[in-house]
């Protein structure tokens, strides 16, 4: 299997779409688009089966329906290949007598919207509704829109005009001033304003160092299970993503299995999405040792560090990078306020700014000024780290209810560790469970509770995630009722 | 020339680098980035000194200093040639004896950010304060940010909890369908609320397309001179950009030279960016003809089509589009509100929603919900319609004092055409005059007015580009003293 396409087979058990036609249609795109060209020979049943975890039956119902309308072909005895259907548009036709020509109309996605449309960055849910459990929700219900407005205010009589411009690509200077004194105090980041660029988020900071840090081809490693949006932008920009197993300490450096060797690692040892481990001292020195001798760049997803509950949190991974020169740190700051705000930011190198602030202006330009200044105003004045002590606290009181609750009710059914910080409970379920299914039941009885192979690109133990912050108690009470009733 | 790299070379005359620097500069990064495999014959300096506009000495020094640094190589008698320096890193060596290696740092950037290293959205100030004559500046300085806060309000009152959510990516409901009817009504736009995508500007709206619709070494047709940001954004995803030449009626499908077939065509028909001339109607029925036969994507951006002082505009191409599927539709409202408020649109046609609404997704997540509610309110209650007439009257008046004064004081060094539309005013040099020579002159007495050299990919008439929006009359009369007197 030569194509990077292939590697980008997957299946989304959580989606309302078949299964088998899930695996038909990402075929199809592929061979439209031209990533799976003309004579290519595809993986055999049995390989997919592997690959993929499906059943046979799935498997042959796509490929004979590809067959029949003339994407693939079967040859007997040698296996099932791309069928030149291209009319020669993207030329390495297997010069097939047949010489079929078959128009899918000229005008074409490229090869990357073919990647895109598989994508997402959060599991699909039966819901748009903010139901419980869903994961990594600021409790917006109790966001002081009264003290956002006074900062917001405050933010334009001192600078009006001067915020209604189109500003730095690379964000408003008074905010990265009052970032970077924020993240050396709070993060242990070294950083100078320079090294800060604005972004709408961590998932635009991740799309911008995909753009400028990743070729065709390149491996990554990735944390798995991990974060879909890391997933998307990596995979989006042309890398080969390779899971790398984490456990209780984090991520592991995989010296026995030897996988190929990484332009990058992407990390979230704060609080490993989704199993909420923090990665040990000992693991950050070894990933640093390992990127720093490998010449690959770590990326560190700082997602939700400001809420930790127990002990005190370790300072960044870039703050622990003598060199200088080989973290980057992404932070959000929709996840500590409002989801809706999109303002996030990247640390960088210093020898990274430009290239990054150039990506950034091609891509959109910049930020909005003005919710800019006022989360500037927010930090200088205190009220920031105020609501930040407020949602800690609100948290860790939502965190011991729904453990609480959830351990008495699912008792037997779901086991819960711990939660030492962040925004979501890990709830395993007994092995050999299919957690998807157990997932969409839970959807059809209004919870919403990812399963954990949502977030796995390998085999992994069932489990669901709950997120606990943006629910009240009664929100939580009758959902971990749903929850029981569905599961018993 | 095989590779896409060396079409991306180019000099900015404005930029304070000299430009062997700028040259030397540009040719070492795609040594680096492998986007100039080892072995490439380089253009001769015959070759260069036509494409480039360069003297033969900026081209030789630049060449020398690459090869005694080990990046090209001089063969006697045959040419120039990429060395072998990349230790086989990026394959395709030459088998050079020699086999220098090199180390450049293992972390490297992508092939991506040298080609983003030279790109900009705008051409480069010598001052970052907004000073007369910079071009596409809304008049901040008039805008009712009273009305703007009401509306604001009004638009959190009604739905405050949930416009702090994360929203669709493709944009709030409630904008889109907004928008649906204001583009049917103003500009003839044929849509539904699900073809609309909310980006934050009509530059996020083109990196989208780039990279859902662009295929490395795809051809572009793109207008010469035109919108640096297009070119940008097309670059980056490795689009090959074929410039078109654009005279009184617009773009013309240049059927002599027999350019590349193009995958998509960029173009700005309700008013050409920066000539300010209107596409008419038989070329519009030409291009739309020309793509459908081609299999071409059109890309419509209309970018200032609400300001328009003489005759009624034309509807947009896209609404001349019977098929329905071939025009893509750009706007933005930052050129009509305030620059720093980033938010645009894309109208795309009906089958391409999805990958564009997952593009979005993956790079940025979605734009700013209350901004979104905030302009829906406006445009809904009526506010949107007085602000843009406000604004048309404002800029009608300021174009008036602009062209009186510029032409009694500019007579006989500068040639200004009417403006009947738009923000900006063309003012033409004597030929053979160096405009970029004369806009530093300009800059370095105050005054801001890009050379169309700045937005031409080939030899172009000498002119400068005034804005006239953004300034007081007092304003205008003192820069265009100061202009006089530079000039004369």
């Amino acid at each position: 299997m030569p194509t990077a396409a292939l590697n980008m087979l997957r299946v989304d058990r959580l989606h309302r779409e078949p299964l088998q036609a899930q695996l038909y249609g990402q075929i199809r795109r592929f061979v439209i688009s031209g990533e799976l060209a003309a004579g290519t020979r595809l993986p055999s049943t049995r390989e997919l089966m592997g690959q993929l975890r499906l059943s046979r039956n799935t498997i042959v119902y796509a490929f004979e329906r590809l067959v029949t309308e003339g994407y693939l072909e079967s040859k007997p005895g040698s296996g099932t290949y791309v069928a030149p259907v291209h009319g020669g548009m993207h030329g390495r036709d297997t010069g097939d007598v047949r010489s079929r020509t078959r128009s899918y109309g000229q005008r074409r996605l490229s090869a990357r919207a073919a990647v895109l449309a598989g994508a997402r960055i959060s599991p699909e849910y039966s819901s748009a509704l903010l139901r419980p459990f869903r994961p990594c929700q600021p409790a917006v219900d109790v966001f002081s829109l009264r003290t956002w407005n006074r900062a917001r205010s405050s933010a334009l009589r001192s600078a009006s005009e001067h915020l209604l411009f189109l500003n730095d690509p690379a964000g408003l200077p008074r905010l990265r001033q009052t970032l970077c004194v924020y993240l050396r105090d709070a993060r242990g980041v070294r950083c100078e304003p320079d090294q800060i660029i604005v972004t709408s988020g961590s998932q635009q900071a991740l799309t911008l160092l995909a753009s400028t840090l990743i070729d065709p081809g390149d491996a990554i490693w990735i944390e798995d299970p991990g974060y879909l949006g890391a997933r998307a932008a990596f995979s989006a920009a042309g890398a080969k993503l390779v899971p790398i197993v984490t456990d209780e300490y984090g991520l592991a450096i995989p010296h026995a299995t030897n996988p190929p060797s990484p332009r990058l690692i992407y990390t979230t040892p704060s609080r490993q999405f989704p199993l909420g481990t923090t990665m040990s001292l000992a693991r950050r020195l070894a990933l640093l040792e390992f990127a720093r001798s490998a010449g690959a760049w770590i990326v560190e997803d700082d997602y939700d560090s400001e809420f930790r509950y127990v002990g005190r949190p370790l300072p960044s991974l870039q703050g622990m990078d003598s060199s200088g020169d080989c973290v980057i740190y992404v932070g959000s700051l929709n996840k500590v306020l409002f989801g809706s705000l999109r303002l996030g930011y990247l640390v960088v190198p210093e020898h990274l700014a430009n290239a990054l602030r150039t990506a950034k202006e091609v891509d959109d330009g910049a930020c909005p000024a003005v919710d800019q200044a006022t989360v500037a105003v927010l930090i200088e004045e205190g009220s920031f780290a105020t609501h930040v002590r407020r949602m800690r606290a609100l948290y860790a009181e939502r965190r011991d209810a729904f453990l609480r609750e959830a351990r008495r009710r699912l008792s037997g059914l779901v086991t819960f560790p711990d939660v030492e910080a962040g925004m979501d409970a890990i709830g395993w379920l007994a092995s050999a469970t299919d957690d998807t299914a157990v997932s969409r039941r839970l959807g059809a009885n209004g919870v919403d509770a990812p399963p954990l192979s949502a977030y796995s690109m390998r085999p992994c133990e069932p489990g669901l995630l709950f997120g606990f912050t943006a629910f009240t108690l009664p929100q939580t009470l009758a959902a971990l009722e749903a929850t029981e009733r569905s599961l018993r």
